[in-house]
């Protein structure tokens, strides 16, 4: 299918190549055309990959990836513009991550509201689906590469556009069975706050190729 | 040794009805000496059990348990008194769940602090830890009950007080490589902020006895 991929970093291009061998038509979006990694990307993709202008990626995907900076987000899918994502899947892989006061980051927005929240919000017409969010670039895109049955999640509020999330998912590597749907968009809350361990156990582990499996 | 367990919810009764199986002298910490809960505890757990107020339970103790409402934890411990707390372990078990806005509950306290930091700033004499408040009750004394190599937390600004949390955390029957350091007591901002995707597993799952292994 077409997907448009927003964000030119280490999610972005994992992302947008890992969707470029399973065949799709991937146009990775920067907030500038002619964008030198985008190009650079576009160019040893190959076939499939091309790039342009958030918007242009966004006009071009019959489903939306958000790989930009969490705290970047908003004004990224505004330059997007709704009017390209209405009616689309919006696959909201971004955390608001906060440097600014040091590492670990704290979030830009935590415990009564969320990222993928006020990205829904924003787009009224677009479906958004919290996804990928807990896991590095690497495990996103080859979960195989971990042992044991480790797990992702997915929340939003219309089934429909979690479907076709989780479909999306198989082909990137993660059975069913190990993407946990949690609910409503505003489940992104959990996903997103989740990023405060996940950091510290970054720290305690010495490596960001980790995930966590569910024991019952 | 003496330990004194804060609290005669879920969490305390199942905290200190262990350490009374494991041949410790458990008194059981309440707003009023009497409490109807904290007797019938007393009495149903036999010898080496007791009960008494806040003040009671922290002086009793050379270790003491924090298993109060995260919400009252700090008015809890400042009726157990600093000088009843000075230079002794203080296992902070507490969620700072705010549930008036509804379910799934908030935090009072999220970000860019913690329950467990403000429980060390109100005690700078007592050495702080924050552990297993990633698990249900069940699942704190009682790890074996889920399969797989699951994991708890613990943090805390001195080593030496970590090390006798990790100790006495082996006889409830974590194994010290199942006990993740996760640093210094900020990162109580991390465990405490799972509880928001904790808490929506929960639902996902249909049940509270449940925990992660990490898997790299």
């Amino acid at each position: 299918m077409r997907i448009g991929v927003l964000g030119t970093g280490m999610v972005g291009r994992a992302i947008a190549t890992k969707l470029v061998e399973l065949g799709h038509e991937v146009r990775m979006g920067s907030r500038t055309a002619g964008n030198e990694v985008a190009v650079d990307w576009a160019s040893a993709a190959g076939a499939g990959a091309s790039e342009g202008e958030f918007a242009a990626a966004a006009e071009h995907g019959e489903l939306v990836f958000n790989c930009t900076a969490g705290a970047a987000s908003l004004d990224a899918l505004a330059a997007a513009a709704e009017r390209n994502l209405a009616g689309k899947v919006v696959v909201d892989v971004a955390n608001p991550l906060d440097f600014s006061g040091g590492m670990p980051p704290t979030l830009t927005v935590a415990n009564d509201d969320s990222l993928g929240e006020r990205i829904q919000a924003a787009l009224p017409g677009a479906r958004v689906v919290k996804a990928l969010n807990t896991v590095n670039a690497e495990v996103m895109v080859d979960p195989a590469g971990l042992p044991g049955d480790h797990v992702t999640f997915v929340c939003g509020d219309e089934q429909g556009a979690k479907d076709e999330v989780v479909a999306l998912l198989g082909e990137l590597g993660w059975p069913p069975d190990r993407v946990v749907d949690l609910g409503g968009i505003s489940a992104a809350r959990g996903t997103e706050m989740y990023l405060a361990l996940w950091l510290r156990m970054m720290g305690a582990l010495g490596t960001n190729r980790f995930n966590i499996s569910i024991e019952r």
